[in-house]
């Protein structure tokens, strides 16, 4: 049994690393009966996974979908598609724009009211009342948060872009793209953030844009008949893929009113392929959303949304127009750089720590969950109403004030806090306000003298603290946005202490600030310089980011790997990297594909199809034609599981071991064989067939993809995985070199090509001097890996 | 003969359009009499095209190399290989930009002083000598552009960015990066520029830098015994493309001080094969152009480079800091886009016809490519002197100059030209500069009165035919800037007409009129959106360049395919696209493979590899096993021809049938099958056997490639296309599917995948429809095409 499902084995649980139980007997059961899905931030190590299933992105080419395929339709439907494609893109990015205003416009008034009650209490004398009300307002903000998501939606917690990163690298788990989450993620999202947690909204949002995306392309539901013919076209893997695409662009193009960083972070970082006419469309969708972004700001510009004001981050511009920089400026910008690659692994590091607690405590239970993201807000509260007291009071500056100082009754940048009349408290300033307002103070220009150093550190110290510990709660909670914040800080510091040795001001100081964590943490380097400068307006900068970035990367890849790989292994999700490790150079498909496998033949018994689907959970099976449908034994093609399901539904059988004479697109339409949404699955249970049907046969000829791709067992693993890996398959037909056996000798899937499976068939290996490079225990190598 | 030239057909001569004699059986032998390169801009309908190689992307995986690879080798060599790669960048990066100054330098200054005499002398009122002085240095710059392209390098004739796609897609073309074709490209280049032809400088500094980046990369030259040993591990096509990507990336940011559009457009446009370590790099290595051309910069602005003044595109800037547009700024930019999609696409397909009438001219001979030279020459000197007397002389503006007018005994933009003192000519302005100065005067704000309508009308007429007719000639010239100056002219018409309609300034309608004759013509998005934006140093307008961009693409693919597809088409390379076009989904590799091939055995007779290689010209031999080696006929590997010469000339053979006992890796070196530089081959003509050495055996074994690609007989072209292109194979070897025939039925190459080659073996598709739709009969599924 295990040789086969090593050979066969296809549904992938991501059991890689928790070490559940994917070679047990009773894996097909199981694997069905586990419905919840915990793929999520929380379900981490040990814990029992759940069916991850690779996508098909694989054209599958059988005799009855060549005829059926739109390619061989009119023009008409041809426009049909064309439109519907581009309407989609369009609703994609009209709605991210729209979500992406009101989640900041949420965010800005609820916060802002809870800040300006605090101040007038202040102001008041009343400071156990105040931080009373500040505590118990985020205390509940993120208890709401954190019910919803553990009760409704636990896919939701987290940042969401290592789901979106492996659902675009062929890994669908279940619910990561559900109306649910959906809901979970954006209130939840609004929630945490208003809840003054040192947290994000750029990776949630992501998540919900590719949710939304992911709703859209699923052609509506069927269930409430909101589906329509237009859709049916967008029913598979590969179109879904194109808009998820598309959609994670449009996430951060609306969280940073950066529509080129968008397309490019989606590009680097989120998508594992690429083609260039998808660059086309998914420019066109952040375009969509920068437009009714503006048009959303501009109505709010009367004033007619609440404490909305400056609008977080998507508001924020810092032109000045004369940036200068000398040969001066390349000393800091180089320490920048250094200090934002220490800082940036040291984070990853840190939090991948924290992480590995926390999902012990989160995996004990649902009040496990609340009770550490209580304890989390109650330190956080403390923190931000208790630091503030340490920074001494500043005389307010008396020129070049944008706004009133002390600001009082609204939710200004310099806080009064308690301070007396025509002081603000520095410290306040940054503590006591929403993340994207203090990255705006700190970004600013002509504040120079704004900021004591002490109270900077102080901020930086407990901004790193925070923001690594508040990740990893059942909460949807960024990254980007603390790791900007913090960066911005310690930038800022660096241009206090190098003082008039540098003609740049402090505020260009904490955006280079920003972009070395930024660097140092994410590893992104085109994106992130695309967005900071988009972010800020100021094309000036590029040269001195560019710099920033690449030290900051380059001395932060010495020590470990990016978060966003740090979390998808920690979360056991198969992704597969498009380079092979030296060690699979040594080794054949043969050597890690297992057989006997199950197979069909071209007209096969129904029962003995029956049997197979019960007792396997494998997706794609070989089918072989013999004698007397060919001269010898043959491999005519692979069907997949959930198109045996559909025939065995429509029971057209035959009584008799022959060719279907019928023409099958008479019987079967497009539609029946379109993949149907995320998580929605067809099962062999639900289908039930008589003795007397069972004792018929079925031609799978016509359904059968007769174009699979195929390897010889020599070839080695190496160049098999870039076969698997550019051209986005879920199976591989593993044929003999030898014509004297059978027609296939086994089935690469995802599964094995992971390290772990290698591993536990070649334990050898784990004593040879690759794997202990490729595990991480020569950092050295680690260096090199990130330069080739 | 015919058959098994068509299964195993590897030299790609790019006689598809040509009708040259592919097929003919003297064609071996004429493949190698043929060196001179005839592929440039000059080689397109009718001539006798040359042997155009494809590139070993894939990895060669044979027993020798895998012993000798670097990566099995000590950290020390890996560091190695690690430093030289990032240095090569460097180098790459540093070289370009003093190139792209050094350029611009040497085109402001020649320019610049042709214009300063020729208005001293008009000063004068001598307008005969100053015509005779304009025209006879125009004539004699250009007639040594054109001596030199067309009696030192032909290769270096046209733009170049075609020849770098090509490569870059797997097509090696003779003599394309060779160190002649780069000094004529820049030399050339200079002094075509410089002769006010209405080219661009871009293009051909694309194709410098790629030459540069290839000469590094072919790791020096044995003959002046300028290699290291340290290069050795670079010599292999995959790290050479990596390190051209990079040189093409840099191109762009030397020439529009540009580095994210220079990494945009190598991404977007250049490259077919992109990973995301090559962004990280090709991000350094145009960070380093950047920093380079900055610092040249600063040398200039303390007025120690002669006339360089504004030097050209690269220093230039519009950073008026408050642009502002509503919506009714919408209408214009809308109608700028469709104007922008019309005129590119029509400047296409008249360039199309003009460059089919030149090279019917260009190939009778040198002489008449010097002619055809230098009667476009005259044309454009008497357009750019006569013209302007047309224009009636304005007053010069009293407020807001930046410099005196009208300029006098210097190069400025107010040129008195006929006029009277206090007055100047505005076509002048525009006719009687480079071109760079023409864009930045066209582009500049606050400028909204210094043109007439009738000059602007004037001027477009005159460049956009200037432009068309200038391209072709036997000079390195380029396309964009043309272009970009063409589209501006228009944009400040529209401006003009639109007047008070709009907020926008003129020199902002001009940035939009730029980028939608660059979407209607280039069609790139992204790039050219970036490009523009960090030309004209201004964020803000990004909304409307990128809405102006994607109405023009889409209006213009409506029509025809973007200019660089036209021209690589004209020129017979073939470039493989990502996409299979729908009939090869009706068709098996079967149907287009032929057979039977040229094939080994694992141990084979000198005499008989002799042969085979002198009667043919492929370029890969399948290697197979029989008895007594093994069980039954089996596939072995593949084995390259530059490796079957290197076995030869060793003279390590054996005296009977029979495996080779000595370690093979004793007996040579990595080095020895190191891949040499473009154009560099052994062949087997050099190679003197005795009639006792034809009469031993070589065990191809160790060199033999164990893991080449294959395919079964029945997989559909278009899936074996997908695998062809994402892989970036040379060579797919086609299984047969009965196992009762022989182990290989042949081999598919890039040849095998063009139309051209199809639709002769199966000339029943061209009644089809699909092909009609493909071969553009029906321009609907153009626009289609577009959007999938």
């Amino acid at each position: 049994m295990e040789a086969e499902e090593l050979g066969n084995g296809d549904d992938l649980e991501a059991s890689l690393i928790s070490g559940c139980s994917y070679f047990e007997d009773d894996r097909a059961a199981h694997v069905r009966r586990c419905l919840s899905n915990t793929t999520s931030q929380l379900a981490i190590i040990g814990s029992n996974l759940c069916p991850i299933e690779s996508l098909d992105y694989e054209l599958i080419e059988n005799d009855f979908l060549k005829k059926q395929d739109w390619r061989s339709r009119s023009a008409a439907r041809i426009m049909q598609y064309v439109i519907l494609k581009w309407s989609l893109c369009f609703l994609v990015g009209a709605l991210s724009g729209a979500l992406g205003f009101f989640i900041n416009l949420a965010v800005e008034n609820i916060a802002g009211i809870k800040f300006v009650v605090t101040s007038n209490m202040m102001l008041a004398n009343k400071y156990g009342w105040a931080f009373g009300v500040f505590a118990v307002s985020n205390f509940v903000l993120l208890m709401f948060a954190s019910a919803i998501t553990t009760f409704v939606s636990p896919a939701a917690a987290g940042s969401g872009i290592p789901e979106v990163m492996s659902y675009l690298n062929g890994v669908d788990a279940p619910n990561i793209f559900s109306m649910k989450t959906l809901f979970v993620k954006v209130v939840g999202s609004i929630a945490a953030v208003s809840s003054s947690l040192h947290i994000g909204k750029a990776g949630p949002m992501i998540h919900s844009t590719a949710c939304i995306s992911s709703i859209l392309g699923q052609g509506g539901s069927r269930k409430y008949k909101l589906t329509s013919r237009w859709l049916r076209y967008f029913k598979n893997d590969r179109d879904r893929r194109d808009l998820i695409t598309c959609g994670a662009g449009a996430g951060i193009a609306a969280a940073f009113r950066a529509p080129l960083g968008g397309v490019l972070f989606s590009l680097e970082c989120v998508s594992s392929w690429w083609r260039s006419a998808l660059l086309w469309r998914s420019f066109f969708t952040t375009a969509v959303v920068l437009v009714v972004l503006r048009a959303l700001i501009d109505v709010c510009r009367s004033g007619k949304c609440g404490l909305f004001g400056q609008g977080g981050l998507i508001m924020f511009d810092v032109t000045s127009a004369d940036v200068t920089y000398h040969l001066v400026d390349l000393p800091p910008a180089i320490i920048l750089g250094v200090i934002g690659g220490i800082l940036g692994s040291l984070h990853n590091l840190l939090l991948e720590k924290v992480l590995r607690v926390y999902n012990l405590i989160n995996e004990r239970g649902h009040f496990y969950k609340l009770l550490l993201a209580a304890l989390v807000s109650i330190f956080t509260s403390c923190c931000i109403f208790g630091l503030p007291w340490l920074a001494s009071c500043k005389p307010c500056p008396t020129t070049g004030l944008s706004e009133p100082c002390p600001s009082i009754g609204r939710s200004g940048n310099f806080k009064k806090f308690q301070c007396a009349f025509d002081h603000y408290n520095d410290l306040a300033s940054l503590f006591f306000n929403t993340n994207d307002d203090a990255i705006r103070n700190l970004y600013s220009a002509g504040t120079d003298r704004v900021f004591q150093k002490s109270s900077v550190v102080l901020f930086f110290v407990a901004t790193y603290i925070l923001g690594i510990i508040s990740y990893g709660i059942a909460v949807p909670a960024g990254l980007f946005v603390p790791v900007i914040l913090t960066g911005a800080t310690y930038g800022r510091l660096v241009g206090m202490l190098t003082g008039s040795h540098s003609t740049l001001n402090h505020g260009l100081f904490a955006v280079l600030g920003s972009a070395s964590l930024l660097g140092g943490s994410m590893r992104m380097t085109v994106s992130t310089c695309i967005i900071l400068l988009e972010l800020t307006n100021n094309l000036l900068l590029l040269p001195l980011v560019m710099l920033v970035l690449l030290i900051s990367k380059t001395v932060a890849d010495a020590f470990n790997s990016n978060i966003y790989d740090l979390i998808v292994k920690l979360k056991g999700l198969p992704y597969l990297k498009s380079h092979a490790e030296p060690y699979m150079r040594q080794l054949t498909v043969g050597d890690v594909v297992g057989g006997p496998l199950q197979m069909f033949n071209g007209v096969e018994k129904v029962s003995n199809i029956v049997h197979v689907l019960k007792t396997t959970g494998h997706n794609g099976f070989p089918v072989i034609d013999e004698p007397p449908f060919s001269d010898s034994s043959v491999l005519f093609g692979l069907i997949l599981r959930s198109h045996l399901l559909v025939l065995l539904k429509k029971k057209q059988f035959l009584y008799t071991r022959r060719l279907a004479s019928l023409d099958a697109s008479k019987q079967f339409s497009y539609d029946d064989f379109a993949k149907r949404g995320s998580g929605k699955h067809e099962t062999i249970e639900g289908i039930e067939l008589t003795a007397e049907e069972m004792d018929m046969y079925i031609d799978l000829h016509p359904f059968a993809n007769t174009s699979p791709y195929t390897v010889v067992e020599t070839m080695s693993l190496a160049k098999a995985l870039i076969l698997f890996r550019e051209v986005g398959l879920r199976h591989l037909l593993v044929i003999p070199k030898s014509t004297s056996r059978a027609p296939v000798v086994g089935i690469l899937t995802r599964h094995d090509f992971t390290p772990e499976h290698i591993l536990q068939v070649h334990p050898f290996l784990l004593r040879s001097r690759w794997t202990k490079l490729q595990l991480g225990k020569e950092n050295l190598f680690q260096i090199f890996k990130g330069f080739i």
